[in-house]
């Protein structure tokens, strides 16, 4: 062949996905990871450990796929066992009860997330996420060109939602507010009181919820918890959670999103076939999974998320004792829900720290420690450090962080 | 709570979805098997059935589950023992060798495709896909409004890619020519001179080469299968795989793209960066199975793949000599490879039948057999009949469908 001559290639890649990939939690995550020393000392949190499993969850995986009970395609709205058994799992809380029809299965909540974003992406439309949060439905509005505006919540009232910051942000193209429950990265989770004054707020809106539940199995507060579906009665609702965070498998890529329905609402406005649509053309989670999908959520003790809350509590316990001897970072409350502390940031106190990102990307560097910055959750000068770990790794965590932080004071 | 007041909710569904959900195989599926009467005689293809899958994989999946080797995150990209096994499987065809940097893993071979389209789509760019094809290109193309042209295929010439009509469609626009191979659904695979000639002819229009190759275990003619991959020093080749059909396990959702870059090109052109992006901000196939993919690609016994070929070309003998016996329908070419028939219709033969469309909505509802139209693949009055069942199963199809034919003639 005569290859030597240069051949001016006709085509390029696109970069539509480049703002949002930069913006992903992923990126933050590895670029941190990345300016860590391999050769130096552990890096923490360590990468590749995770929480120990729920059996019973394995071993319905291995029976669905030693008797090929998910070798197939399944619809693309997923397998009826499993929206049959996610409806009736969420039913235990609920007096308005979901059907399999409700229920749709995704590739993790991650999907789920990104399925409502296209849903309700519309060149006027806005939509209401947390300032911070999880950022799946950031990024995915960045990709989808859909407005979002960030309310507040308040750090010296458990984090509760500003109420007064939704009526302000909403306006007459508002789809829908989003709300994080157990919430990532803040560690709180909602009262039934304040729920039902979200409610009716967003009833008044003339809005939908969104809530992300993927943390309703790790909590260790001393309120129950409240699924949004409670008051689906006043407000149009949409839940998504996965077996992910609460069975301790996020690599199985299997999550659910639920239309809890007011009077047929989501019908009449679309959002239904928009639904049904999206998902024909998406990536679905796979069968194999699903088809243990029943068999995890009815089976698993309880005992396998008392030990999980138990173990998490000690940590956050442990954590945020040792927090208090690193006055320079300010914690509004111990979490009573998720894996993480979330603190604020005061640049000023430090002689050569910019802001949260340059903090944390310091912090890699010199402590082989990965914190993530604030801005990752859309809320400058804070920072998510993980709780997620064996005692003697979180006691070393804490010691570089604090020994970190009086260097750089 | 005063919920008799009609409340004109604010928010409504994206109708960005639809045209390309309608368009998608799934849709055109579901349509037919609805149309089909449970009460009646048995539903063909049987529905819930699917071939034996390999007690190999089943094996390396049981023990990723058990020993917890996928329960976390993977990157983006995939898992590096999935991308190394892929690249060492794929190397054992090539000359210019992959490393497992040039592999993605993707949920399934259907993301693969998904992700192509979207790193090429650009308000003026263009495609070529062929006429008929597995629509997955096509759909996501619609969605992603990236214009598609149709290149024809020679029925007369085993369906050998007709070179000057994809030359006649390419213009400066052009970014890439989507080929099947093995064919799905005519059925064919192309001789290693005439992907040389397609190598050559793209180099000349400066296009790069997508290669669908996802039935390149289910071969069952005398020559050899040739990848694409083998001609990546003429022209930058995309390959893309999956376990799905190879290994019949669909449900798994696990497949791979290949970068066959010729002198950096993918980079220069920045194809890998928007891969990257991409990557990070969809959705990933499952750790677990990523994680028993070594094991999957390495250990499978040639005689899996026999008996399976052996299984289908049987099939195909019998499905091809009861299509003798319906001269209203035409078929070219015994396939050699695949798991259908191709067949085009003369709806002048029949005195009822409109197009290809309404010969298979008649035919699921008076014959509960579903048979997808031409139109599904690109080309109208077309048919595709699975040939991938039981004998007496198979017999008794095209027993219905002759008797279908006849009734209609």
């Amino acid at each position: 062949m005569a290859n030597n001559e240069i051949v001016e290639w006709q085509f390029s890649g696109s970069d539509a996905a480049e703002e949002a990939a930069a913006a992903s939690l992923g990126t933050y995550t590895s670029e941190l990871f990345a300016l860590c020393d391999p050769q130096g000392k552990s890096i923490l949190p360590p990468r590749n450990s995770s929480p120990e499993s729920s059996h019973t969850a394995e071993k319905a995986v291995v029976k669905a796929v030693i008797c090929g009970y998910g070798n197939g395609y399944a619809p693309s709205i997923g397998l009826p066992v499993a929206k049959d058994a996610v409806a009736e799992y969420l039913n235990r809380d609920l007096d308005n009860k979901l059907t399999g029809d409700d229920v749709f299965m995704t590739v993790g909540c991650k999907q789920a997330i990104e399925l409502i974003v296209d849903i309700l992406a519309k060149p006027e439309a806005n939509i209401l996420i947390p300032r911070s949060g999880f950022p799946a439905d950031y990024v995915r509005s960045l990709f989808k060109k859909l407005e979002v505006r960030r309310y507040e919540v308040i750090p010296e009232k458990e984090f509760e939602i500003d109420l007064d910051s939704v009526k302000e942000m909403a306006d007459k193209n508002t789809f829908a507010i989003f709300i994080i429950n157990p919430h990532n990265p803040n560690g709180n989770y909602y009262t039934e009181a304040h729920l039902e004054q979200l409610a009716k707020l967003t009833r008044e809106l003339r809005v939908m919820v969104v809530s992300d539940e993927v943390y309703r199995w790790t909590v260790f507060g001393s309120n129950p918890f409240v699924p949004m579906g409670k008051f689906s009665s006043i407000v149009p609702v949409i839940t998504h959670g996965s077996i992910s965070k609460g069975w301790s498998v996020p690599g199985w890529r299997t999550g659910w999103l639920a239309l809890h329905d007011l009077d047929g609402v989501f019908k009449s406005t679309k959002v239904l076939k928009a639904a049904n649509e999206f998902l024909e053309i998406n990536s679905k989670p796979p069968t194999v999974i699903q088809a243990a999908i029943p068999t995890i959520l009815e089976k698993t003790p309880q005992e396998f998320f008392d030990r999980r809350q138990s173990f998490l509590k000690d940590k956050v316990d442990i954590a945020y004792a040792k927090l208090k001897e690193i006055p320079t970072l300010t914690c509004y409350m111990k979490p009573e829900a998720c894996t993480f502390l979330w603190t604020e940031l005061d640049p000023s106190h430090f002689v050569d720290i910019e802001d949260d990102q340059d903090f944390c990307n310091k912090l890699a560097k010199e402590e082989n420690l990965v914190v993530l910055p604030g801005i990752a959750f859309g809320q400058k000068n804070w920072l998510r450090h993980s709780i997620d770990m064996e005692t003697p790794e979180l006691e070393d965590a804490f010691t570089r962080l604090k020994s970190f932080c009086e260097r750089h004071n």
